[in-house]
């Protein structure tokens, strides 16, 4: 492994993601991140082990003796949630996720409560913060704040470690993490992961979590990828090429139907309009080709998914909701047990949950 | 008991409010409660558990040993306070009795920092929300949406119990629940509630809380209730007529002196003018025969009590804070202990918190 | 000591900062605080005694084991944080503080969310929140509001301390005590704070944090003060006549250079323009000679430090961030260590905290 602190900011943050990898590991070699700042930390066994631990501390969870166990686990530690972009739902599965380690947590929503309008900067601002944290769990919609703020902690009196949970467009390396945990969970008494086929439907242009989620299946032997979308809002090139040179088999198409039969898991996505610019060019597109109902679900095969990364808009029928294949309820729940799994692991207690008694 | 899966929603939405109480106990046939949506849920025998638990609550928490056992019932819960309607009062209170009994919790106060934004259906967040927690308390502008999520929840794979902390304009049955049990305790040793005289006083049309506690107190013997009020906003017709067909004994005046002289327990309101049309009737109505000041308290017997479901503007005066029958003050943190007592209840921890050795 | 209940609020009100002391110390009578309302409460002997229980739960906290043990020390109380003007820092620091502790909190952020819309009055709103807590940790803008509550709850049936985190422009006694802390533990294996030399420098005239500081240091032996500002922001006449009385040595001058050579510390503020009128004086005002920058930097002595309260705009250049003798990060850490210390003793736990076995 590589330290944060002894490169310069301007040169860590010229490296590739490959070659500041190692720069975020844990210092105690184990291949595990200490700072969580992009999914292309992760390789297939750092996933399966967040997977088993996640596994370990859902079934502790299940008995009271259990969850009071895990209760005392991080109970000497404390968590900052700095969420300047707001999102209920990935706030409060980071919260839970703490709270079930015992980590008591502050929270900052909405950076109009802070001092930045005394005119501080964003960094002193978080380095305060950081003043009476041990971790700082992050939220922002400035790209590379995360990074900037790994890199200045780590060069500090009192390092803590940062957990991205979504910056700018790019990065959200923990929802990523809960889809290969879905995944990895739909298939574990299946055969796994390796070998099956995997459909990506909706705004596959402008959704941070298509990309993560294709890249991080790179780590899996013989997925193969298929990308259905308007032509408007198909996967970006340069998602294709990270593919095409890794030897991925991947189809684009605009044919959901079609994709349905031969998936063993069809990911939708609603449309970013977010994203727009003032003249809301997805409007104009005729996205209804790309929303699946009662009809795509006769077409899916008995053990197949559906997931979604929600908030959803109407990309999946609710008749669908109760089908015992629908996972995306689940799939937050999910969300939850991993983030517990990497903050637990973070602080170094991987192991002795996985040895724990219970 | 009947269960909500086994009734679809447009059926049960359908009942009354006395149809509808067995499909929200809990499956345990105790009587109480699993999900709490409505007044009507409480009968005596309901009351008199919730209270004498709530007591138990307040006597053990006093020790330090005592604090500490109660921290640890329900310390492997986590609950959920989803506020889309602003209320500190309330609020605070609900979280005071999560914390009483150990239980964490996650909360949205804010419906526009939720993911509403981004297109998704009440429904849909608030069945994200709970994905992460064992309990929903919940307050919300929109009346019904309570009971919509009690029903959608107990028919997803992961049940959870939705305690409602008020909805709409009709239902906000936990203060009904502390108004009781002030009541009981102020009366305990002195023979109880029964036989007791009632006055509610000033804007007894639109108070949902004088609704629910006019109700609730039909289910005690020989309770007279005097209704005083401009004629303007006198009680409605449907609580008189609840009444009426019940047998009680009652009045509407508009004499508040005459009533405080024979009453046991006089229970003021403010002017409700949120719910006003933009013409803004409440301010062309005389309300200055409404208030509680110096003359009413020197006509108020030695062991009667003032009640208020606070806020207050002018309804009582300053001058009564100080006197020992004022019960306002004493009141609120009896919605604590209630709230306690209940969400304990919810869980299946009546019998052992009543039996504990502290 | 004197009693709260044994004096009328307008006499109170009337009284010195000298002659209310005593009336807000604890009624056990050891000259702590009960009620912590402003920097004059704190003598020399509760200086000491506060900032050797902040360097015991300093250290306490660093093993798990130790760390376990605090969280043990009020488990069993709530505190309120009403924080109805903005400040993120000082509104985390006082929460951080409590979790060491273990207390679990709840807190009012925004006047906006309480029910201050429906006319109630600020005395009732807080009077409401502490029902629910045994704390009541406040700031407010509104200058005396929280010597009114703290009178008014202690005439309750139901007394809870208050601490003041801020009040109008006056009072912001936490701040001072952790100005003092960080000087203490700067030179504490260096013969103490007695013959040593401060410079203030910047927004002289308006920041509350140079007042107290100014003051508090008075209680130390042969301090000299210099105070560095433009003519129109330099140290209030009434700070300078107290100095005066008590026979203080200090200086007032536009010479930061040479006041840096003789400093062992130099306590850096911001122009705090939030104050100005509509006109914006300050932006008329020269600062440029009133910074910190590296060439202050090398004329600084060896064991000399460099303060700020935080936030900064450019009053200390970020070049100086790395240098050992930059102690404003500390200082903030250290705000959480003397409000725990702060919050114990007010509960009467400074005792069994100092001896305890970690």
């Amino acid at each position: 492994m590589a330290r944060l602190t002894e490169i310069g900011w301007e040169d860590f943050a010229g490296l590739s993601l490959e070659a500041k990898k190692p720069y975020l590991e844990r210092e105690e070699g184990d291949g595990l991140p200490y700072h969580t700042l992009f999914a292309q930390q992760f390789d297939r066994s750092c996933l399966e082990r967040l997977c088993a631990l996640a596994n370990r501390i859902r079934f502790i969870n299940k008995s009271k003796e259990g969850a009071l166990y895990l209760k005392n686990v991080l109970a000497h530690k404390r968590a900052m949630l700095y969420f300047s972009q707001p999102s209920s739902r990935t706030f409060l599965s980071h919260l839970a996720a703490c709270q079930i380690l015992g980590i008591t947590t502050g929270s900052v929503r909405d950076a109009a409560t802070s001092s930045e309008f005394k005119g501080e900067s964003r960094e002193d601002s978080i380095r305060t913060f950081s003043s009476y944290f041990d971790m700082i769990i992050m939220r922002s919609p400035v790209q590379g704040l995360a990074e900037k703020m790994a890199w200045e902690l780590s060069n500090s009196s009192r390092p803590v470690p940062i957990l991205n949970a979504g910056s700018g467009k790019d990065q959200h390396p923990t929802q990523a993490l809960l889809d290969i945990y879905t995944l990895v969970r739909s298939f574990e008494e299946k055969g796994g992961i390796d070998g099956r086929t995997v459909t990506f439907c909706g705004d596959l242009m402008r959704g941070r979590t298509v990309r993560s989620l294709s890249y991080l299946l790179t780590n899996f032997k013989n997925v193969r990828q298929i990308f259905v979308a308007p032509p408007d809002l198909q996967v970006p090139a340069d998602v294709v090429m990270i593919l095409a040179k890794k030897g991925v088999d991947f189809e684009v198409t605009d044919d959901l139907k079609a994709a349905v039969k031969t998936s063993d898991a069809v990911y939708m996505t609603r449309i970013q309009d977010e994203w727009d610019s003032s003249k809301g060019e997805s409007a104009k597109i005729d996205t209804s080709r790309f929303k699946f109902g009662a009809e795509e679900l006769a077409l899916l095969r008995p053990d197949g998914v559906i997931m979604h990364p929600l908030p959803r808009r109407d990309e999946i029928a609710t008749c669908c909701d109760h089908d015992p294949r629908a996972m995306y309820w689940r799939q937050m729940r999910n969300g939850m047990w991993i983030r517990a799994a990497l903050i637990a692991s973070t602080f170094g207690f991987e192991r002795s949950i996985m040895e724990c008694g219970y």
